[in-house]
C-alpha cells in the first residue's frame, strides 16, 4: 500500500473482499479440475457446486456493508493521484460492484439457463452442422446480451458494455477504428503471399511421442521462466491458464501425436499467460489489484511469447538443437530453416483456431463485426451464416463448406461471451507494440535467445506490465510502457517484415 | 423421500443446506488437490481458502434460519418412526447443527492455529526424534480437546464427545470393554506366532515398476466394482479415499519400487472406502444421509476389502496368475502358495502403518488407552514416551529405539485428532462380522473369488450397508446386518482359523 494515509474504510474494503477474492480461486479450481481431472458423472454435482459458489459470491459482494464501505472509501479518498494504489483498488472494486448491482439475480438465472442450453445444442448442431437447430437458442443469447447491455444505460454503443466486460474503458468506436485500419494492409498481405511460393509444413506432421512432447513442453516453459514451484502443467482438450493465487498458476496444453505444433505453441501461448500471473506482485495477494489489466493486456502476453519470441529465429537457434534431440528419427534431417520456415507457414483456412499469425486477425475482425450488427439489430440470427461466409470471402478467398467450418465454429457465442474476440485481435496489436519497446531497450535480445538466456525479457514485462497486476485501466498501461495509445502500427511492420523474408514478396 | 407425508420444514431445511453440502464438497477438493497436484508454494493460499469455505459452511448452518426450521421440522416429525428417511435426516442435521453451534469460534480460530503449528513442528520433531520439541505443542492441543469436551457437558466421560466426532453413540466404556476383551486373545496369537517358524515375504521386495503397478492397481479396483466413470484413482504420499458427491468418489494409492504391498493393499484398502461413497443411493444426492453412517463403518468396508477379500486364498487365485503377466521376471518362479503366505506373514512391529492384519489392532489399543488416559489427566504428556515404550514391550514385545518410531509417529495428534483411532480398530470387528453373515448368505462365494466374480459381494453390501448411507446409526445398522450388536468373536474366529493354518498353529 503506498501513500502512508490511514485509509481505514479502503482497508475494511479489502479485508472484507479477500472471502469474494478466495471464492474466485475457489471457483477457478472447481473449473480447472472439470477440464482436467474430473470424471464425467461428477459433472451435474460440480455444476451445482459452482453456482454455489458464485452465489455465495455475489452475496459477499452486493452486501449493504460492501455498498457503505464502498462511498466512504471513496469520499476518504477524494484527493488521491488516480494512479495511486487506492485510487486503483477502489475504481476496480467499484466497477465489480456496479457490474454486480445493474445485472438482476433473474436476468443472471435465465442467463445461466439458455446459455447452459444453447451450449449443449451448439454441440449437437456443430457435429451435424445443423444451423437451424441452433437458430434459436442463438437468438435468444443475443436478445438477452442486448438486455445486458440496457442495465447500463446511458452508452454511446449498444456493444460498449458487452466489450467493457472483458476490456475495461475500450469503446467500440475505438475498436472499429483499429481494425479498419489494419485491415487492407493485412488483406493485402495475404493476397501477396497467396501469390508466393508455398512454405512445406511436413516436418511438423509426423508422429511424435506425447510423453516426449510432454518432456519438451516442460522443459520450455521452465526456460522461459514458468516457476513451477508456484505452478503446474497438465493436459485438457483446450489448452488453458488459470491462477488460485499467485503461489498456484497452473497452464494446460495438449498433444497431438500427429502434429507436433500444437503442444509447442500451445505451451508457449499459456506460459506467456502464467509469467504474467506470477509476476503479480505478493503486495497484491488477496485484493482486486491481484489480476491481469484486461483480456487484451493478458493476450498480449502470450501472444507475444508464441509468436514473436517463441516463432523467431533466434528462439529456436536455442531451441531447436534440444528439440532435434528428442525426435532424432523425425527432425535429425531437417535444417533449423526448414523448420523455422514450416511453424510460420501462412494459409487461409476456415478454423480460427487452426489459423496462423498472418491470417488470425482477419477470423477475429468477421466476428467482432458480426457481432457488432447482431447486436445493434442491423443482422437477424437467421441472415448469419450467408454473412459469415460473404466476409470470409472478402478476408480470405474462402467460402465453408457447410456451417460447422463456418458459423458455428466457435464456442464462445452459444456460452453468451458475446464482446470477448476482439480481446484476442488487441493483444495481437499490443504485444507488437511492446516487442518495438522491448528491442529498443535491449539491443542484443536475439543474442540472448541463442543462448537461451530469457530473463531480461521477463525481466523487462516485470517491470513495466507484469508488476501493476490490474492496477491501470490497459489504456494507461499501454501508454505508460510503450510511450503510446494502442497502435497498430508495429503489428503491420512486423508481419510485413517477417513473412516479406519468409515468402520473399 | 419415504412416508408422503408433505413435511415442509424439513424440506426447506434440505433445499437450505445443499450450500452446506455443496461446500463440504468444495472443501474435500480443496484438500484432494492439496494432497495429489498443489504445487508447494500454492499451501498459504490454499488454507486461506480453506478456511473462508469453512467460515461460510459454519454461517450458512448456524443461521437463526435454520434453527427455526430444524425447530419446525422436529415438531413436525415428532410421531414418525425413528428409522424412517424423515426422522433419519432431522437426526442427522441436529447432529450437525448441534456440534457447531456449542463450539464457538474462538475456540475454532485458536484450534486451527495451535494444532497448524502443532503439525509442524510434529514435522520436525519426528525427523529429529525429539519430543522435548514436541511436548508443549501437544500439551497444548490436549488442553484444548479437553475444553472442546467441556461443551457437550454432561458426558459420562471425558472422551466421549471426542470419539463422538468420529463414531456417533459410541461411548467410551463401550470401546473399552470391548477392547479389554480381546487384547489376551490377540496377544496370545501373536506369541504364538512368534513361536512359529517365520513367513518369508522376500517376493514382494523387489523392484517392481511403478507404472505397471498402477495398471495392476486400476485393473484390481476396476475388477472389484469400483465405477471409474464415477471417480479416478491419483497418487499421493498418504492414500486415502474422498467424494466430491455420488458421481465423484475418488482414490488416491501409493506405489513403492521396492515394495509391492503398498500399492496392492493401499488400493484394495480405498477401493473398499470408494465403494461404499459410490453405493450411497442417489435419492439421498446433496442431503445430509449421503454419507457414511461413521467412521468404523467405513473403516469396515476398507478393511473388508482389504484383508478379508484382498488377502484371501480364492482372490488371488484369481489374481495371482495376472498379477504374475504383469512381472513375469520378479513374480513366474514364485508359487501361489508363497505368495499367500508372504502377504500374510505376521510380524510385530514398532509401526502403526506397516502393521499387519494379526497386529493391527494392539497399536490402536495402546494409543486409545494412552488418548483416553491424557484426556482424563490421568497421565501427562511429558510421561507420554515411557508410558508407549512399557505398552509397546507388553502387546508387542518390542521397545521403540527412539521416539520417531515410537510415540512420534502418527500425526493425529498434531492435528488434533484425538478420539479417531478407535475407528481403525472397531472397523476391523465390523468387517469381520460382516464377513461371518456375508458367508452365509452366499455359500458359494470363494468360488466366485476363485473366477474373479465379485458383484455378489458388492451387492450384498450395498444391500445391507451402502444403500442406507447416513441413515442409521452405527450400531442400529450393525444390528440390521448381522442381527447382532457390536461382537469382537467373530474377528478372534477369524484371525485364529487364518493364522492357524497359516503358521500351523
Amino acid at each position: 500500500m503506498e501513500g502512508g494515509l490511514t485509509l481505514s474504510a479502503l482497508e475494511q474494503l479489502n479485508q472484507r473482499l479477500v472471502a469474494y477474492i478466495d471464492l474466485s480461486h475457489v471457483q477457478s479450481l472447481l473449473n480447472w479440475d472439470l477440464q482436467v481431472y474430473m470424471p464425467t458423472e461428477g459433472a451435474e454435482e460440480r455444476g451445482e457446486q459452482s453456482a454455489t459458489i458464485r452465489r455465495l459470491a455475489h452475496e459477499v459482494l452486493l452486501s449493504d456493508e460492501t455498498a457503505r464501505l464502498l462511498e466512504e472509501a471513496k469520499s476518504q479518498t477524494a484527493g488521491l493521484d488516480a494512479d495511486s494504489d487506492e485510487a486503483a483498488m477502489i475504481r476496480v472494486i467499484d466497477r465489480a460492484y456496479t457490474k454486480e448491482r445493474n445485472v438482476p439475480a433473474d436476468w443472471v438465472s435465465r442467463f445461466s439457463r439458455v446459455t447452459s442450453l444453447a451450449y449443449d445444442t451448439w454441440v449437437k448442431a456443430k457435429s451435424r452442422s445443423d444451423f437451424a437447430l441452433f437458430r434459436p437458442h442463438l437468438e435468444e443469447v443475443v436478445r438477452l446480451r442486448q438486455e445486458y447491455a440496457s442495465f447500463f444505460k446511458p452508452y454511446e454503443h449498444g456493444y460498449d458494455p458487452l466489450l467493457d466486460d472483458f476490456e475495461p474503458g475500450m469503446k467500440t468506436a475505438e475498436v472499429q477504428a483499429i481494425f479498419r485500419s489494419i485491415r487492407p494492409a493485412q488483406v493485402a498481405l495475404i493476397q501477396a503471399i497467396g501469390q508466393a511460393q508455398p512454405v512445406d509444413d511436413a516436418c511438423l506432421h509426423q508422429a511424435f511421442d506425447p510423453a516426449a512432447q510432454r518432456e519438451f513442453s516442460l522443459e520450455l516453459s521452465q526456460r522461459l521462466g514458468f516457476d513451477f514451484s508456484r505452478g503446474r502443467l497438465d493436459i485438457s482438450p483446450h489448452p488453458f491458464t488459470t491462477s488460485f493465487g499467485q503461489g498456484d498458476v497452473r497452464i494446460t496444453t495438449h498433444f497431438a501425436p500427429a502434429y507436433l505444433g500444437m503442444s509447442l505453441f500451445s505451451t508457449i501461448h499459456e506460459t506467456g499467460h502464467a509469467l504474467y500471473d506470477q509476476g503479480i506482485p505478493l503486495a497484491y495477494r488477496r485484493t482486486m489489484l491481484a489480476d491481469g489489466a484486461s483480456m487484451a493486456i493478458h493476450e498480449s502476453q502470450s501472444r507475444l511469447y508464441e509468436n514473436l519470441v517463441g516463432r523467431s529465429r533466434p528462439f529456436w537457434t536455442y531451441f531447436y538443437p534440444r528439440l532435434q534431440q528428442r525426435f532424432p528419427t523425425q527432425l535429425a534431417g531437417v535444417p533449423l530453416e526448414t523448420f523455422y520456415r514450416a511453424i510460420n507457414q501462412v494459409k487461409p483456412s476456415l478454423i480460427r483456431i487452426e489459423a496462423d499469425e498472418a491470417t488470425y486477425n482477419l477470423h477475429i475482425m468477421l466476428r467482432l463485426e458480426l457481432e457488432i450488427a447482431l447486436i445493434e439489430g442491423s443482422l437477424a440470427v437467421k441472415d448469419l451464416p450467408e454473412a459469415w461466409n460473404d466476409q470470409m470471402q472478402a478476408n480470405l478467398g474462402l467460402t465453408p463448406p457447410d456451417d460447422a467450418q463456418g458459423v458455428l465454429q466457435d464456442v464462445h457465442w452459444s456460452s453468451g461471451d458475446i464482446g470477448y474476440f476482439a480481446t484476442y485481435a488487441l493483444g495481437n496489436l499490443v504485444a507488437a507494440q511492446l516487442w518495438e519497446k522491448i528491442n529498443a531497450d535491449l539491443p542484443d535480445l536475439a543474442q540472448q535467445f541463442e543462448r537461451g538466456e530469457f530473463g531480461a525479457l521477463l525481466e523487462w514485462l516485470r517491470q513495466h506490465v507484469h508488476r501493476f497486476g490490474a492496477r491501470y485501466l490497459p489504456k494507461t498501461l499501454i501508454q505508460r510502457a510503450t510511450g503510446t495509445s494502442i497502435d497498430p502500427a508495429p503489428y503491420l511492420r512486423y508481419l510485413n517484415e517477417k513473412y516479406g523474408e519468409i515468402y520473399r514478396l
